[in-house]
């Protein structure tokens, strides 16, 4: 369903926000008294097991497989087949596991949680990406802090599985002026606090309205939100900017924000902006229908 | 969009497990430096703020609200306006905060993020209830384990507040005797030691063809998983099952499982299962529309 | 001290579980300046240790000795002579470890802490178990909601090492009506509701007098639990059971329960419960007494 | 069934210490779902409740009473009647509890397994200070490092609570010379680099026999521990020490260990050692039997 | 020792930080046994106490005084006198406590260890910046990621209560691309890359030589860093930048960083650079010296 | 800069503390995005890095730079080349990696962070245990309990590699009692309740005037610390022990404190006692000067 072009190789999460996610997966599955049903079979039996896609999609989450299999028992061989940002499709297989069955059966529903809903991240990111490059190549798909709480660095890693980028981390890494702090200063003051503060630092301000834009621009910020507009609109504020002596060449970037979805984001990106920021990939993206095949061994 | 004779009294998940979803989450915006930008207002700066839904659904996560509000700033005033499994209109108050501006800023999108997420499986929840219900008021839905990784115990009691069940917790709760066990054993194999092991847990097994019913029933299964059938085959089902001196009034449930969704719901209920099991109720919910309006308390 | 047909080969404990508990108990132990005596050998000093039954028993928590080892020094070499539901004989050896002197006194106390406590667990248990058996050869014990705080799933799993079966892992797995609740509802109305909220759940109802046996069956309890009630008592409800159209054929469970010992466990089993449940098993289990034999390798 | 002289106000753990064991001992037993049969009452009902003992003994651990209230409920009110290290009687009323009765249903047995199983250790702890004290009112009764793994910090402050000392709470705060240590170096040597290296502290020689005894007390121990002598060894042993220039006014401390219970303890304090170690006091206590009882408020 | 046009009302660290690292902290000082010396004392015995700076400097870590009593006895009642980022003279009192004697004397070196160094933070960074400012009001102190492990989210507070900014919080908060980075890449190739991966982020680039600053600027750095080089060679990359179109008016900031002292800041900031960065502000500032002084009250 | 004599082998900390402290660090400095400027180099490419001093010391921490490798990256091979107290001089390498090279630059701040920080301290003590011990050999130097907090474990141990010992690890191994709480008990009592509370333990006395000396001396006292005394009044001090019958051949020691630094650590230790301990040594050293000197492998 993509290009590879999108496909980057940054797409997994730092490996300590795994190893945490998964810990706290596995303690809810397992505890206290582990699998009942694994223990019907022989504690000796042995299998093998594939992660496959039952629809196509784009794969994250990878590293959650070796994870699993690493926490619950590191005698599990583990073959990733397709790494996060590969396309996958219908019937393809994602990764292989083989080793004690009852410990493919304990890994089964916490490796395909992470996977699925990864996975799904990464897929509808994707088709934002295709969307939007088709309408306008400049124009790049962000994420926002709309993120599953607990979740937050595994659903980013995957937003860039997808080809998108992402917007700030946390509140603690930019600074972004959105109405709510224009109750008690006006935009130059604001942008000239953010500077003064935290000097070096991108400086976004939200716009609802055209006339706050050469106001933004003018006070340094280096994006500027707008916020809820329609395309036009939007496009009228990359032209303000592009206009400004600041704002040449992308050295302030533009955002379109807002309730833009996979009918609309063509739309958006058709009209200029630098980046579109899509809270639901993260917030609403469903999983990418994936299963686990297993297959006992037959003893001798 | 529901009545009332779904909304259960038991629809909040344990505190604890709120306590250390909560404080992942507010590391997971607020590390290491803090809200940049609330930094730009005077600290000494006041508010109100409110929960307002943006479109109908039923509420979920609203202990959540509070606990962000106890762990950042306990001098936020909080009052919660609609409980967990309470309707709510597009434009109707969920609950309302008071105190620090700053904190008021900072607890915006931890809260939201919990909140919108929780009211979606909610939401979603009671489509799935209204649509079983009307079809035949004697059929449940329950969630699966197809769960969000870390958010196991609130999205189950969001299941509950969107006036469905909850299917086992977890794999050490229930005995539930699946495909990938029947390669080793035979049913009545796995029922018998299943009653031996772990005596007087609910054993349930899922069926995939309609000549391994009797079986199960025989063999002394308390559920039976009809996976991946037709209506018709569950109807066949459950008739195999009434007609079972074991089964008579409901002593043996049946489950019907497997990519059910909401076109199809109706005619699984129709079919007449105790239960219908829906995994998208958790794992493929969209957010419910919810945003926090916020007015800074003008000076004297 | 038992026969091998009470030996379960799903007696362990999962094995996130023992690295959450082992880590505490090194802290405990080692923090901050570690083992002071231990400094006083030699850094480069060998050895060979063995963990030595002083008192024959049943083994439970081998586990926790290779986990000690890995998380203290991953160089020693552990060997698991007998594994957790194992019948030890005075002197036998249950595990062989190999590797930096320090490391083995460092380790030494921590596994033995687990190793004693479980094993005196697992101990306890077969011998409830065996004299069960020997009245009674279709009664099993069951363990209580009464562990050790933070060692709940590994003493659950030593309980399967003595040859018992587990009850309830949490109040979050089941539903078990007491005295306590039957203050605001009849025993029907707590047995309806319990079938409303929780459906295909075990719902156990608490009987203090025999009139409220033929209740609970009538009300569709899966166990019928008999409270401090006599061996006669218990008798008399298991006929009351065994003779309701529901409870033929062990479809409704029979559990006896309250201050059984030693002393009294024939009794009851002869009275004919499905199951005996025992405090005693987790909560007052004296150790087994187990030593680790040190022996310092000889330089050249 | 004790003198109020072996009453210490030191008794309570540190609270963070409480604070974790707590909140580890609930997540054990609320997770995932809560308490399902709570859920059966009306949410609205309140009540309260007292913990009663139902043997004499001695209280200890009350502030985890307080500390899972607090955690699970902070509306909850509670009233400790006895504090730690005070005698209890049979039918004696150690704490009570009023408020929500849902939330009195969760804290029972949380609570009651920190209070029966911290109450077993002090009410074990007494019988050994008395039978102790009657013999000779100068030996002290010690603790091990033989605890429950993750509870150290609590069962050390039953033993204080039961009228006993703490010996060494861990291998990083004293010095402790056993025979495992002496393999690879004299006494001397042993105790020279304990000087040398840990200047200051406590360091204690195991002596297996007599004749290590001046060896040891020559060397500059501060502690003689004589390890599995019968009590006329110990007084030989007592007789050496306070004979020689060192040990004169208990300079130097005899500490008697190694199957010592409460059919020999007093002969071995009749014996005069300064302190008797006993790893009984925490690895071996039978729980205090202790209820929790509850009553239902009546609606008006 | 400064002037308040250097407070920051913004000086406090996130508090759910603190309540991690004063959790962390007086585990370290009080398990398992708690203050061993306290307990001399009665438990009723009551005091009050104030942290006193025995030399002047600048505050920081009021927070924590807060944390640590709220932690370790919540009926302690606190006074904070002096604020973050408020001088204190020799003599002066920063705060004051009220409550359980034992609890002051539990508390005391715990609250001090933070507020001591995190106090010798700001008071240390305080001097770069008048220093600094003296020489060039426009050019501002930063902080770097050289902070103590474990307290990076306090440390940079404190350099915010000493009057300076905050470099970037971490890896993963911005790009700064190092001599390391260019083996692989030239300037313009790196800088590139982060404006595609990462756009809307500040994008900083090392420069070791000043034929790198204008490609740099050209690239689209939005920082230049001058690593290593001396006050001239610094204004000389100033010059450089300002005469660029693209770095006019500070669109394009200048960082001095690489060994400079409080000997030689001030020509450093006399060249003109718009932040110089200063590792030692985080990992070589030596405690600010406060004492508590402790009162016991006298009984009746 | 020092002699061998100094180099102790029991100057790693536990292996458990650097396991919690290195997790925290890597959290701190790589979530939620991990390294963004990493990310810029191939994902194949691979290199090599040596831990260089800049300038001599001491070296401390060697165990964090291998456990951050482990946490971050397996694949990374490391070599310690200079164990921890060992001396280095500048341009000495202390340990060297191989492996991926965006690894690499990842581990690089993180590792050094531990690395400096312990060094310094390291480095720091051992020139106080030099100056000492020119002066009398027979003085040896003592940390406090004035560590950064959440590293006591790691600085207690890096004080080790710097020669130097090990005052109390925390507030629950040993008795101190100081002025604060001598305000309510003599001397006298002070010592009889610590040996009666906490029998074998040291129990050091604060003077803080001569004429207290004998009388914790004639108390019992095992450790008497003059405290802000001049050299001569300890040199009267150790005289004063000395003299005295308890006191002879060291079974008294006496502890020198307070305000004691480079300049004046000879004079005291001419003065005789026993331990000079010196809060400096964890609270004020500055950072050892070390460096990473990375390698990027080239193609072929």
């Amino acid at each position: 369903m993509s290009s590879p072009r999108h496909q980057r190789d940054d797409a997994h999460p730092p490996v300590i926000a795994v190893r945490q996610a998964v810990a706290i997966a596995l303690a809810e599955d397992l505890l206290p008294l582990g699998d009942l049903t694994a223990t019907l079979l022989p504690a000796a039996a042995t299998g093998r097991a594939a992660f496959v896609a039952r629809r196509p999609g784009v794969v994250a989450g990878t590293l959650c497989i070796s994870e699993v299999c690493a926490q619950l028992d590191p005698a599990l061989v583990v073959a990733i087949e397709l790494d996060d940002g590969a396309d996958v499709k219908a019937g393809g297989v994602i990764a292989r596991l083989e080793g004690s069955f009852r410990s493919l059966l304990m890994a089964e529903r916490t490796a395909l949680n992470f996977l699925c809903h990864l996975s799904g991240v990464a897929t509808l990111t994707r088709r934002y990406v295709e969307l939007a490059h088709a309408a306008n190549p400049a124009t790049r798909i962000w994420d926002t802090r709309k993120t599953t709480p607990g979740l937050r660095s595994l659903e980013k890693a995957a937003v860039r599985a997808g080809g998108a980028a992402n917007h700030r981390g946390s509140l603690s890494e930019a600074v972004l002026v959105k109405d709510n702090h224009l109750g008690a200063m006006t935009i130059g003051e604001a942008v000239a606090r953010a500077r003064e503060r935290w000097p070096g630092r991108m400086v976004e301000v939200e716009c609802d309205r055209l006339d706050q834009v050469p106001v933004a621009v003018d006070a340094g910020a280096t994006l500027v939100l707008c916020d809820n507009m329609s395309p036009d609109e939007v496009r009228r504020c990359v032209e303000i900017v592009r206009a400004h002596p600041r704002g040449a060449a992308s050295a302030v970037l533009v955002e379109a924000s807002g309730g833009i979805d996979l009918s609309s984001v063509a739309a958006f990106a058709a009209a200029g902006p630098d980046v579109i920021s899509v809270g639901a990939l993260t917030h609403s993206a469903p999983v990418l229908d994936i299963g686990l095949d297993l297959d006992l061994d037959q003893g001798p």
